[in-house]
């Protein structure tokens, strides 16, 4: 009786966060402490002190703003892109969302002419699937090399009259792997050639939420190696927000169209029922751009689980950034597998979702605890492989 | 290039919304106190002290939630509903939400079927066109009475095989007026006639985020006097906090294929990017269930505005609820009518968008001080037609 494709969806959700309802269940069946759950990517960094002495010294102020954002605020995440990344920026060209999710929704929602391809190097945020399609767009899935850097040639081939766009996500989930600057000036330089079509160039979509988290160099800043390039940002990473909903889009003042696009992106927003991105938190965020929750803990999280799990003989590639441990299935069948972890409490996410089979992904955003807690765990579930 | 439909609802943007921009420009140009903006439904009023105290007292628990909300604050919203309202409901059909624009996008989504019709009495919240166009329903706009109350033999001749949905807002938006128990039995006993059709029952919409803003006896709880029935709901205006966007869903236990549907909200959620509703105020509206900003200030406006344009010759009906006094222009055309108030820096809706003609909305959830600086502009507006 209802909508069918919206009680399938529903009823399917994401395998992510079914998996994060499995993990609260179980906790309250047998304990929180005996659960190890690596399923979702929810930060348990604290908030920057900034941020906690801007939310406890605020009053007032939590009446509608305009729907792309306070001016301000848009103003100041103008001026940070501006000034860190050394590219020209706008204020009239930010948009402040509601979080990542709702930057690409809207965005695609924006873009996408029916009908139109959206080329996606695997794996990926299982998301951009529903969100692509939803949008009326088709996902043209590339694969990546084996060490999940872009492969370029694999891009170039997919390239059709009706791609619209390519969505990047550098530093990546659920990989770890931060694409070069010498694949993304690449990148740039492949997609120029096509900038010249009647139909327009390709967008470059670089879905940025985990820029700051990085144990190493900082990526390239995507509006450098392209013009036609729109960033979607959120803060729910870098300043361990994901609940608060909050994120921009930025428009890349050289982008073709950029102000027709950014009408597009206002349309988006109220046909998808975004009035404006929280209040509180919009100046909040804008009272700490550039400032990260502490990247410490997660590098020490990373350095611990990955030297563990590879010396117990799982297979795995050390992240660059991001707070996800990508690790190859002793078994071919990824959901086996991780239905097998389940009788150790280990909470892995099947990488068939992401685009590509064989993996799962691990969440190590959680206390270091839970991964000292979890090594027996692991130590058993590879001795059924022989490991 | 991009998506034709996005850049004109982009471009087009609400009228509402187009006047709330032009406002805060003329406020830059000649200063807020000489700018009488009765664009938008932003309140005015102070949030509530215990609200404020939650706020200031709260650290941490920014991390992502369930999609559908923290269990126990759907659990306290499912208890406030029971116990306040006196109908059945369940925390499993409670799904918080990013204010009411997204509540009713959402439910939107998930109930129609495409071609499905929604009749909605006029006049009605503009952007209910946009929501129900994008869910690929049809809006059937049905007059109300003199008074603006429910005309029943209206809404009867306009249910056909396809209305899937009645979408109802009282306290209406933009007219004040409270639809009487009286005549929302009727409406019960009338969609209940077609409770048995294959298709399934007609489902009860009621967006209702000014339920508290009442200046008299409250609205019946349209649970109670009709099954398929699915409360909108937005702390927006009760509670002072328009740009957190923090509402919900409540679906009746009672509704036809009501967890069928609650999988389709879900779904319809997920579509639009809602990833979970912002987590702080999940918490902070959970501890003022009930609790409303001071409606005396809003009783105030609206007595000292209704009498003192009644006086001046301006036709219009006393409010019974909302912020929101709709005065008849006094030439046919509003849009002319809302023109010429703007050379005296006042800034009314005209009704167009709202499905009638020849009306003004006033939005009075203003500092009383605007109110009382804005009467000689009223005087000297009317004067032009002799009034």
């Amino acid at each position: 009786m209802y909508n069918s494709i919206m009680v399938k969806r529903g009823a399917e959700r994401s395998v992510i966060r079914e998996l994060f309802e499995y993990g609260n269940r179980r906790k309250a069946e047998i304990g929180a402490e005996n659960v190890f759950d690596f399923s979702i990517g929810n930060p348990s960094a604290p908030v920057p002190e900034e941020l906690e002495r801007f939310l406890q010294a605020n009053r007032g102020g939590h009446g509608y703003t305009s729907a792309p954002g306070l001016f301000p605020v848009r103003k100041a995440v103008s001026d940070y892109i501006r000034t860190s990344f050394g590219v020209p920026m706008s204020e009239e060209l930010v948009y402040m969302t509601c979080g990542a999710s709702s930057s690409i929704v809207i965005t695609l929602t924006a873009a996408l002419n029916a009908g139109e391809e959206v080329i996606v190097p695997a794996p990926f945020f299982p998301e951009y699937a529903v969100f692509i399609e939803e949008a009326g767009g088709v996902l043209v899935s590339v694969p990546t090399d084996e060490n999940f850097h872009l492969d370029l040639g694999a891009i170039g081939r997919a390239i059709t009259e009706k791609t619209r766009a390519i969505l990047l996500n550098s530093p990546n989930n659920p990989t770890g792997a931060i694409y070069t600057e010498a694949e993304m000036y690449a990148l740039g330089r492949l997609l120029d050639g096509y900038s010249g079509r009647p139909q327009g160039p390709i967008l470059l979509l670089a879905d940025e939420p985990y820029r700051e988290l990085v144990y190493g160099a900082a990526p390239v800043y995507p509006m450098k190696v392209y013009d036609h390039t729109v960033v979607l940002y959120s803060f729910s990473k870098s300043l361990s927000l994901a609940g608060e909903r909050i994120g921009y889009i930025a428009i890349s003042p050289q982008c073709y169209g950029a102000q027709e696009l950014f009408a597009a992106v206002c349309g988006a927003g109220r046909r998808h029922g975004y009035v404006c991105a929280p209040a509180l938190f919009q100046r909040a965020v804008a009272s700490c751009l550039g400032k990260c929750a502490d990247l410490g803990m997660y590098r020490a999280n990373r350095d611990l689980l990955f030297g563990a799990l590879s010396d117990m003989g799982y297979a795995c590639i050390v992240p660059e950034g991001a707070f996800y441990l990508f690790v190859k299935s002793p078994e071919p069948d990824a959901v086996a597998f991780a239905e097998r972890a389940k009788k150790y409490e280990l909470l892995l996410v099947p990488s068939d979702s992401f685009g590509v089979k064989g993996y799962v992904r691990i969440s190590y955003c959680v206390e270091r605890a839970v991964i000292e807690r979890s090594l027996p765990a692991f130590r058993a579930l590879i001795g059924e492989y022989g490991g």
